[in-house]
């Protein structure tokens, strides 16, 4: 497979220098070269003509780069401590494959997750468990893989955990989620540390105390440490340490209440991604800087407060994955409604994409082919949905697009695959990554029989 | 397969009446009887211990009553038309199934949907192929099955039908594809019949009348009518009256001008559903009083204006399956945030429906067993994803809800399961069709091997 892949040799003229783009930094390998985006070694759409489209593209130099940046920064900053990609951002069994060969560990929020990292043997002993309502068979399936951690939601799920710890002979370590009512500037709808979150025992309010003392009670559980996760999307180092703080003086209540020390201080993820000059354009050391304020933080918190120095991690998932994605669209029907807007309808839609619909959210668009030339005119990228708010970017700035161009819709790593549907039992796009000179599938196309594939008819709605 | 599912006998106790429930009419099967609710002669309980949760369930009988109650009303009101169930509310085989045993047509916007009713032997010639960005693949698809209709949404393409008819020795007939300028009121993001939308040609902007002249230049297109759609969850009859007014002015103007009469005049659908008491609540004959008024604007427009009587097609989608769908979920834990918000979470999610994250839908939610019982509790039911937003139902009065009780989501039939995603790596939850005595499966449970079945581990990712 690998021979066929190499075959795809892309001509790679070399009389222009390859220049950044707007988007891009050098966390990535995305830039532009003779007036076309070029990913890894090859021109997008290039990529588009070998695979077809609708298509997402994985850069996976920009994976490594982060994993490393924060790694590197946990080591030389702070020492005992694990980076956990979060994967609901994106989850696949080539993306743990990554990841585990970067030698840091994940965070998984369903069984799902945990049977795909499983099926790459990701050792288990680097997994963390989340979820506010976890099923049954999801919890049995995390004890008996002997995932190191469960981050547990409520008294009821100690309850369950201990329960099925018991039942397979092991001592389970979980971590509390606590809300420590941090709110970071952010859309409404991934906001999750409010008093006002289905997520975690409150700290003000006495919860997480009362969870402290309870987790202690039963037997098969080993209350490992805390953790929390005030949002997403979010560029304030400021709301990280003033967590930090919070997160600090809980353990100090906790060790001169109980005298108790955590083993663990787990802070979650949420640091932001560049998806349009709205946002700040982060660098590789940005994202380092950041990580070293949040764990010096930490380092002078506990020194103040006394406490014992917790093992720390953070879940950073966006960051990872988010700029290493970019989706490839053919441009279909053009729609000039003069005065009014002007639509270039692509080949995917909120079936690959739903963020736009979900919460406005913003993208970088370009024209694969026209990086060169000037942006014309302002366009909205719609979807082939049957649904009016079926958009991908609203009135963004590209040169002037025909159909058959071939568009690349930028930053689409994080919860674009992850929350694909089968809407209007459209496919969802194949992804493909790419590395150096090779590129290949890492989810290969869907036909319409896997889309039809667990439909039935039962004998009773039969006609005669 | 249908003699296990016979032998899952529920106790019928019949010392109370049954009795209606506020949500429902006499359309659906669904009702009130011992304090529980009853789903055909299941009661829903029964059904989510034996199919397990979460889980979609479909009403047969509702989607039946709906269609013979349009179906009806257009032979004895009119004579020459035809339903069209929108399919994208919700395609499965078994929907097919069904809709093709009551003699009607359907609408098709994709390939996949195409597919599906190919796959239960659907009449082709009942078939109509709508989209705004129709691939080249689905074109062919259409026109090699010999779809009845496409309806044509732009002038690029027409050409693109031309060529394929032209290479298929057929004429294929295609309606275009008008924007009346009609704004039924309803949520922004399925308005769709405004003039900016990505869909159509504009009348009030001649783009429409350019258009008629320019498919009837085509050799190999047959231009059989007009086709528009004003928006979804409409009430107001008037909207619809208003919109003949428009199609039927156009269809003489087209008639002046050219000389041209239409064979066909397709209203679209968007007739409103019961979700809450927000929403008008109509009855069986509240829908054929619609389209009876509808029929008889027509009926009166041809005549005044001189026009040869169309051929008539409506297409209704969530008016036909969305109060036939109910999806049970098991209580999971329980949040109660004092003089803040009580979180009831659930075994779904925006996964399974994520209508509440896209449009801030609203849902009646009932507690299956506890009928009875008074409400006396304000709740939200959220879902299992790591996401604030994942979010079923915002502050819902319940009954007492407890840990492991059977919460029956109301009017779920449309835009859930077909906008269902695997976000978090969740299992899409399975559907039961329910019928008098018979209940199965028509989507069986996904499996995680089915969530990771296209994942590829290319050798170039593969660690030493």
């Amino acid at each position: 497979m690998l021979g066929t892949l190499m075959m795809f040799i892309v001509s790679q003229k070399k009389e222009e220098e390859a220049k950044p783009i707007s988007c891009m930094n050098k966390r990535n390998t995305l830039k532009e070269e003779n007036g076309r985006l070029k990913i890894g070694n090859y021109y997008a759409s290039d990529i588009a003509k070998k695979f077809g489209t609708p298509l997402y593209v994985l850069d996976v130099e920009h994976m490594e780069n982060m994993i490393n940046a924060y790694s590197h920064t946990m080591k030389t900053c702070y020492g005992e401590g694990e980076i956990l990609y979060a994967s609901k951002a994106l989850s696949s069994k080539a993306v743990y494959e990554i990841v585990k060969n970067q030698n840091i560990g994940i965070d998984v929020v369903s069984g799902g997750e945990l049977f795909t990292a499983k099926s790459v043997d990701f050792p288990m002993d680097k997994v963390y468990f989340h979820g506010n309502n976890k099923l049954i068979e999801e919890l049995e399936m995390a004890v008996q893989n002997n995932v190191k951690m469960i981050v547990c939601d409520s008294f009821a799920e100690m309850e369950k955990i201990d329960y099925i710890a018991k039942k397979n002979g092991i001592v389970q370590k979980i971590e509390l989620r606590v809300n420590p009512g941090v709110e970071a500037h952010t859309h409404e709808h991934i906001q999750t540390a409010r008093t006002d979150s289905k997520f975690g025992f409150g700290i003000s309010s006495g919860k997480a105390m009362e969870a402290v003392k309870e987790s202690l009670k039963f037997e098969n559980l080993h209350l490992s440490g805390i953790h929390c996760h005030i949002g997403s999307q979010i560029f304030e180092f400021e709301s990280f340490i003033i967590t930090v703080g919070k997160m600090t003086d809980f353990m100090k209540k906790v060790k001169d209440e109980l005298d108790y020390d955590f083993d663990e201080l787990n802070l979650g993820g949420g640091i932001g991604i560049y998806y349009t000059d709205e946002d700040a354009k982060f660098t590789l050391s940005h994202y380092e800087n950041f990580l070293m304020a949040v764990l010096s933080e930490v380092a002078k918190a506990i020194e103040e407060k006394g406490l014992k120095k917790p093992f720390v991690t953070i879940e950073p998932g966006r960051s990872v994955v988010g700029e290493a994605g970019v989706t490839l669209y053919t441009a279909g029907n053009i729609k000039d409604i003069e005065g009014v807007r002007k639509y270039v309808a692509v080949d995917g839609g909120m079936f690959d994409n739903p963020r736009f619909a979900l919460y406005e959210a913003k993208y970088e668009v370009v024209n694969c082919d026209k990086m060169a030339e000037t942006k014309t005119e302002v366009v909205t990228i719609a979807g082939k949905c049957c649904e009016s708010g079926d958009i991908i970017a609203k009135d963004v700035k590209i040169p002037m697009c025909q159909s058959g161009d071939i568009l690349a819709v930028l930053s689409t790593g994080a919860y674009n695959y992850s929350m694909a549907s089968n809407y209007n039992r459209n496919k969802i796009p194949a992804m493909v990554a790419v590395k150096n000179d090779n590129v290949g599938y890492i989810v290969s196309p869907q036909s319409y029989e896997d889309i039809a594939r667990n439909d039935k008819v039962p004998d009773f709605l039969k006609g005669e």
